[in-house]
């Protein structure tokens, strides 16, 4: 097999840690298997490097932003290899420009336009574990560029698509996808398989094992990921095509994300373009505005009620200060939570839906806003309903057994 | 003028540091210079690399190694650069890579081979401070180097021969070169000027403001070079060509160096290749011969007399063993020290050595050992004189005036 495993900050947090993957890593090669490792920085040293940064400029370059962020991961590379060397493996530590990585050229977020096979592959032909500092590039002119947030999952997967890998392993602190967070429902199951598209909807729900960028990626390049602890042997969470999930639950998850605020605006003027103008004020203010509901429309007026994280409510209420004179009313509220249910076998199931609403209703939980998907229903309630909500979907839908 | 400006280890050892080196490279700016700016890694950093790596491998790979170590220099150049550009300068940070330095394949103590003008230039031209990583450049296959001790001077010396810079400063925590260690001679005088030949003769007694390789490389490419604090505004001293140092003053200055032991091989058979075979097993011992000194034969038979670094001493005694039957008697003193006056305008005056022995001669410091060379005379002498013939000495060449 050929395998990328990437692992992330606290899997080589520590000399110790970074031997221990390094154990890991040769196990996988002593067993056959070709191997390619991308290494985030350890964790917490980009963080020290920002923030040397910021007390230097409040507003530091971005392009010196890069160069000084990607040497994290230029530390962890060098030492994982030395560390594979130690063990008796042949490594080989390559950077970001080593392993042939070309990005555009937006600083701090850049994204990946190339990753030719041929820089990884001659080493791995020569029976060489590549070793690759995750997270960054260069652009055509030689610039040092990064990813942004998760950027080592994206060289991950755009390695293991280039090389056309079997398998895109990514390590973190937990053992893979569960049916919900642990910490609220004990019950919770980790997952065998996950579809592309319901661990997309999951992480956009708050599920944080893995970036929405690196399984669109995943899913565009068809790289089979798996994500799993790399504090312990258990089998992880495969993400992969819909057609390999034989199963297709018809809930494979439910979601809760707290940082939610609900936004009520009554009697809208309903005319064209009323819309497009409060949203576009809301938008130029950089606020990510979430689910929107609007109901029809009588005596030409009209309700639009929308959600927004919570942080960003105090900006909602100033960018929209304008529009009081084109409206009853202004409501706002920030204790409310957004519960979610994801799964592919919604889509040839009725029902899935009213069941949801039934379980919410039978215990007097009362549903603020609905939103749905192909694959998903998300609802908007009271935020002290939140925890509980979860643990009556997880049971209403048979994800404890 | 066209200034590079390099900063050590202690001079971009905090962030309060980097940003008064941006104050000082602004000002240069400022006054119309144009500006090339190399940096060291923080002072400590470097060592913390090498560190971790060692508690991985007691033998780190050294291609993984120049990965690792040239992390250092990214990050104070990114931040310096940042620096620069919040006091509103405009600033462009540089690897080695970017900076077009190329190197021979020996990593960890990799040389120069090409430093092309145009990467800089082309900055500078566009009216930008270029900010250079010190100590690394890549190989012609794109491997990442670094170049040992020193390295990042030999960066500074290496580009301000390129781009033909009017001046090199190298800015460290010593406000220059002096005519003796003030720690043991409190009327040493900081020196304005002193020769490239001077400087070479006096780094390699002990002096530890510059490094020989650097010294050598700007007398090869006449880099006028010059030593300063970076933590006042004191001038430094000037490293130039013999011409250009006007006074020519018989004595430069004073060195001392503890660290040396002695090593007497007493009526040695007197043949042709007895020399050889014996500094032959110290070579191959790599041991660090310096002085030599051989008496005239007699009968067959010859003294010799040389120095070694103390810590070399037991190394020494074990290379030697073997030559137990070709010899009389094996003498080693640990308790000796090497005094040397070091000055161009020896070669223009006589009876410099001489004043030298009568001056210690005054005092009843008897001298073991004589080295002389064009512009350098060295006594070896028992160690706890060390400190008063360096001060007897200073005086006799008037170095205090």
């Amino acid at each position: 097999m050929l395998i990328v495993q990437k692992y992330g900050g606290t899997s080589v947090g520590s000399i110790e840690r970074i031997k221990a993957v390094a154990q890991r890593v040769k196990r996988a090669a002593d067993r056959g298997d070709q191997v390619v490792v991308v290494v985030s920085a350890m964790s917490g040293d980009t963080n020290n490097l920002i923030d040397m940064a910021l007390k230097i400029s409040k507003t530091p370059t971005t392009r010196e932003m890069d160069m000084l962020l990607s040497s994290g991961e230029r530390v962890t590379c060098a030492l994982t290899a030395i560390a594979l060397s130690e063990l008796g493996a042949n490594a080989i530590a390559l950077t970001g420009r080593q392993a042939g990585i070309v990005t555009d050229g937006v600083h701090t977020k850049a994204r990946i336009e190339e990753v030719p096979s041929e820089p990884i592959l001659k080493h791995l032909r020569e029976g060489k574990i590549a070793v690759i500092a995750g997270f960054q590039g260069i652009t055509r002119d030689g610039d040092v560029t990064t990813l942004g947030r998760g950027g080592s999952d994206l060289t991950a997967v755009a390695i293991a698509g280039a090389i056309k890998a079997d398998l895109c392993e990514i390590y973190t602190d937990v053992d893979g996808v569960y049916t919900t967070d642990p910490r609220i429902e004990d019950k919770a199951k980790k997952l065998d398989r996950i579809s592309y598209d319901e661990m997309l909807e999951l992480a956009s729900l708050g599920a944080k094992v893995l970036q929405n960028r690196s399984v669109e990626l995943a899913k565009k390049l068809r790289v089979k990921l798996v994500t799993r602890s790399s504090f312990n042997d258990r089998e992880g969470t495969l993400i992969t095509s819909e057609e390999e999930c034989m199963e297709k639950p018809i809930v494979s998850g439910v979601a809760l994300d707290k940082n939610q605020a609900r936004a009520s605006l009554i009697r809208v003027e309903d005319r064209p373009g009323v819309a497009a103008e409060i949203f576009g004020a809301l938008a130029s203010a950089a606020i990510n505005v979430d689910m929107i509901v609007q109901t029809i429309g009588r005596d030409g007026k009209t309700n639009l009620d929308f959600t927004i994280p919570s942080a960003e409510l105090e900006q909602t209420k100033r960018a929209l200060k304008d529009f009081g004179g084109a409206l009853d009313k202004q409501e706002f509220d920030d204790q409310v939570c957004k519960v979610s249910i994801v799964g592919v076998g919604m889509k040839s199931h009725s029902g899935v839906a009213a069941r949801l609403f039934s379980s919410l209703a039978k215990e007097n939980i009362n549903i603020l806003m609905i939103s749905t998907s192909e694959i998903k229903v998300s609802v908007v309630i009271e935020r002290k309903y939140g925890e509980l909500a979860v643990r009556i979907l997880h049971a209403a839908y048979d994800l404890d057994k």
